[in-house]
């Protein structure tokens, strides 16, 4: 055992689970923490413009790092950050959310400090953090060395984040830490309920005419991608992938049949997907905006694999991890011999197109932009929309948030993403009316001289609300802003190039731009119609008025 | 009773409590209210670049317009905006915070719709708002009519946001609603308690050698500052106001002693009010940034009248008013007939100093700028330090958040402010740190032609906390942004004036261009050291240093 300030043994433990990086903003309950962390090697303070793009940047690290954490001050820090978490939460992205408290005996004394509400009442923003962290924990001296593993165990196990609070006179009490580094606990298997689940599948497989594999976002969260590869190689079976799983599976890959949308997708792949005789469905979420909700398949053709349980039909298979489970299915399939009809691959989109730049040019012309090995962000709307459909390069990663759906996420989670891996060229797709949300954060991409394309699509609003309800109304209309000056606002050094696109020939200029500027920011400013959608945008937005305002009389 | 769709029966009490301005972001699950208010008459939408700062933008117009309301989406929305909602509640500012969510058949089928985590938990978000809200309701046809009108009541009795679900298939049912306008609450008096409260401080008043009168922010929150007027003009007392009072009585006043402190202000005024024999306390509330913490007073020389109840010395009256209490203890006390030594008039700065801006002279020529029905903001930090303590003129208003402490609450609330009263003057005071956090916020009040004199102090960062730890530490340093691009990136029309200030004869040139340049919003840059501070923020800085970081040994 060695002697060692809680605040110094908490940044050993993130250290261990690999975070390099810690975003946040600072405030005065947190400050002897950031000392800590100022003082430490090996992991790094990366102060944001404000708390929510901190939660942001945290969870677009931890998509791309495995784990990610975030420090704010007392109730105004983390409940600014609080949507953060949220995302996070719902889309299962671990991120440690470590909050600066007031001093104990501050809190223990009821006193009338700043950022309460003067009544002596400390607890209320815990209460909002317990309703999306896996974990809550006042530490303590006597605490700290078990509750901070604990804590750090959960997160990494489920996937989920975790709120710490670090009241601000305990960072540098000193405590008797373990001496070995951190075990991570993983999702467990129970042998005999997998021999159960293996002799079900056993026969599922061997009676079915047709099998088809469905990826959904656990398979990359808990890092399984290149055995979900082996198991599909192994059946030889039509893959497909959910948006949100979008990359986990090579899209240039011959069994590789395209994304898969349930209603509001392509439907050769739905017909693949939905009529298979057994659907493997391997760490599948659905969500309306994802699939148009739950599928309609007999849930007695499924087989579905989750990090930590199975079932197969209506049978449930507790304690079975996913590598195990996968496994099994690859050791009891035969090789599947129908012919595959692979994804469309990309097509030349030919020459520019005269006139207006438009959604669908747009989006032919993203489509040969990618190289393998990027890292895709697109935001909710307009861009997750169009960039989901998109077929990706070998080793790219596609990060969006289409459960949470929270509008400015990817800006922030980009900041994130560019310093979880950055070797990678980013690619960040995004809709004026997102961008403004969080625009500030593009601040701090400039100022650690980070490198990333961002395309921003101009067309003056929330086209995806348009698309659902009020397509002309001023309610989804927003500030015309100079996207240039903007970007020389936060670039006082001059090292960012800005394009604009009206036309197509001008876009294909711009990515040429974005192609010979490696060096520095390049931001793409593309103008389009207030009222043009990519063609799955239009879909969804019918899905979704038909679900918010249904006609009288629906129950 | 008249036939109304639940959506305007909602608008038509909002209008009849006040409210003109609905702040807000569009989002899917409240697009049919927001059709709703952009066909209503006399009640207009304010789209916002986020939610917090709607949020904030609804806190500051309810300071001067009496009452606000802001708009969300359901979790991503709300959340986003919680910090702002939990700021209004803990400073006691009446929101109505309106959020649109799925439908309730969604909610009841516990279908995986976005803005979920998927599991069909519908609560979470509503569990947060419970926190920081007096009255949470999830309207529906039948309680709409009841509900409505208990929490606008609640709201107005309060002076505490209140939180309305509004299910999205629900804003257009029709319900029954009442023909008269909401009859709107105030707190009520018992006569046997206020007659007795009538003979205990009839006594105190008479046996005091000394009477002082102290004036805290319920005064102004529940509109009784002309009533505050006669009771200081009938005791002939001398008058302190807490710096969450400032404006509330008049600055110029003979009876005016200046602003109280407690432990962190002037030793003056700490005397006067300190050392009275019976002091009258006004709707105060004391804090560790507004006084330091409570403040040395024996309780049994207090007369303390708070919105509903009363107090002299340690015997407590529920159940009065705070006109009835003001009524009675103006016609209880006798004129005081000791001289009185008034606040420190504001005296000419004389020429300007050469070499860079300091804040003492900073101060010095902002306090000769202020005008009489000036609006004046000032952001947590350096800016509420220094112009809390500056001379302001008859009829102005001063707007700050000391208590909860939320950093770039005063942009946003700035433009609330402008819309709320748009025949005043509005000026805000600002830090860069401060301002980074919602800086998008300066392009709504651009888009709509408003003209606040915004003045910036850029010294590098988060001044306030290298008052308190980290002096020189890079975690309170920001990004540097060239402010003139910013404006301009938020001002495609080119009607703001940017200037920027690095000597005091470059700030007199800067605030006579302002001063000449009314018909347009002004920007000053003013530039100074990031060490420099005023001397109360110092004064602050030492007092959190040793209440946040004890040193080891204290309990």
């Amino acid at each position: 055992m060695a002697e060692m300030t809680v605040g110094d043994h908490l940044l050993r433990r993130l250290q261990e689970v690999g975070v390099r990086h810690i975003f946040g903003v600072p405030g005065d309950y947190e400050m002897e923490f950031l000392d800590q962390i100022e003082a430490a090697d090996g992991i790094e303070w990366v102060g944001n413009c404000n708390e929510l793009n901190a939660a942001y940047a945290a969870d677009g690290y931890a998509r791309l790092n495995g784990i990610g954490a975030v420090v704010t001050t007392f109730s105004v820090g983390e409940l600014s950050a609080l949507n953060g978490i949220a995302g996070a939460f719902a889309e299962s992205v671990p991120v440690v959310s470590i909050v600066g408290t007031p001093a104990t005996f501050v809190m223990r004394g009821k006193q009338p400090v700043h950022h309460t509400a003067g009544d002596g009442d400390f607890s209320r923003a815990a209460a909002c953090a317990a309703q999306y962290t896996a974990a809550q924990v006042m530490l303590d001296r006597d605490n700290a060395a078990i509750e901070i593993d604990r804590a750090l165990g959960l997160c990494w196990l489920t996937k989920r984040p975790v709120y710490l609070m670090l009241p601000c006179d305990v960072s540098y009490q000193t405590i008797e830490a373990p001496d070995g580094p951190l075990a991570l606990p993983e999702p467990t298997t129970d042998g005999g309920v997998l021999a159960r689940f293996a002799d079900d599948v056993g026969e599922r497989l061997r009676a079915a005419g047709s099998v088809a594999l469905l990826a959904g976002p656990e398979v990359d969260r808990y890092g399984h991608a290149a055995q979900l590869l082996k198991l599909a190689e192994a059946l030889g079976c039509p893959v497909a992938t959910l948006s949100t799983a979008k990359g986990v599976f090579p899209e240039d890959h011959d069994q590789f049949v395209g994304g898969y949308g349930g209603r509001l997708g392509d439907p050769d792949v739905r017909r693949t997907i939905e009529g298979a005789d057994c659907l493997l469905a391997i760490g599948t979420q659905f969500a309306d905006t994802v699939t148009g909700g739950v599928p309609e398949i007999d849930p007695r053709r499924v087989v579905a694999v989750h990090p930590s349980a199975a079932s197969a039909g209506l049978r449930q298979y507790p304690h079975v991890s996913m590598p195990d489970a996968m496994q099994v299915l690859a050791g009891a399939g035969a090789r599947q011999a129908a012919a595959i009809t692979p994804a469309r691959r990309r097509t030349s989109p030919g020459a520019p197109q005269p006139g207006q730049l438009v959604q669908q040019r747009f989006w032919a012309r993203m489509a040969g932009f990618f190289e393998p090995g990027d890292v895709v962000i697109a935001d909710q709307g307009t861009s997750y929309a169009g960039g989901s459909a998109l077929p990706l390069p070998r080793g790219c990663s596609f990060i969006g948030q289409p459960l949470w759906g929270s509008i400015g996420y990817t800006l922030p989670a980009l900041l994130g993403a560019l310093l979880a891996a950055p070797g990678r060229r980013h690619v960040l797709l995004i809709g004026d009316g997102s961008l403004q949300l969080t625009a500030q954060e593009l601040s701090t991409v400039l100022r650690r001289g980070l490198k990333p394309v961002v395309v921003m699509i101009n067309n003056g609003g929330y086209t995806v609300e348009r698309c659902i309800l009020g397509a002309h109304a001023e309610y989804n209309s927003i500030a015309p802003w100079r996207y240039d000056k903007l970007v020389e606002a936060f670039d006082p050094a001059g090292r960012a190039v800005t394009v604009r696109a009206t036309t197509e020939a001008e876009l294909v200029q711009a990515l040429q731009t974005a192609g010979a500027n490696r060096d520095r920011m390049v931001f793409i400013e593309a103008v389009m119609d207030e009222l043009d959608a990519p063609e799955p945008l239009i879909r969804l937005g019918q899905a979704m008025s038909a679900t918010d305002y249904h006609p009288a009389g629906v129950p």
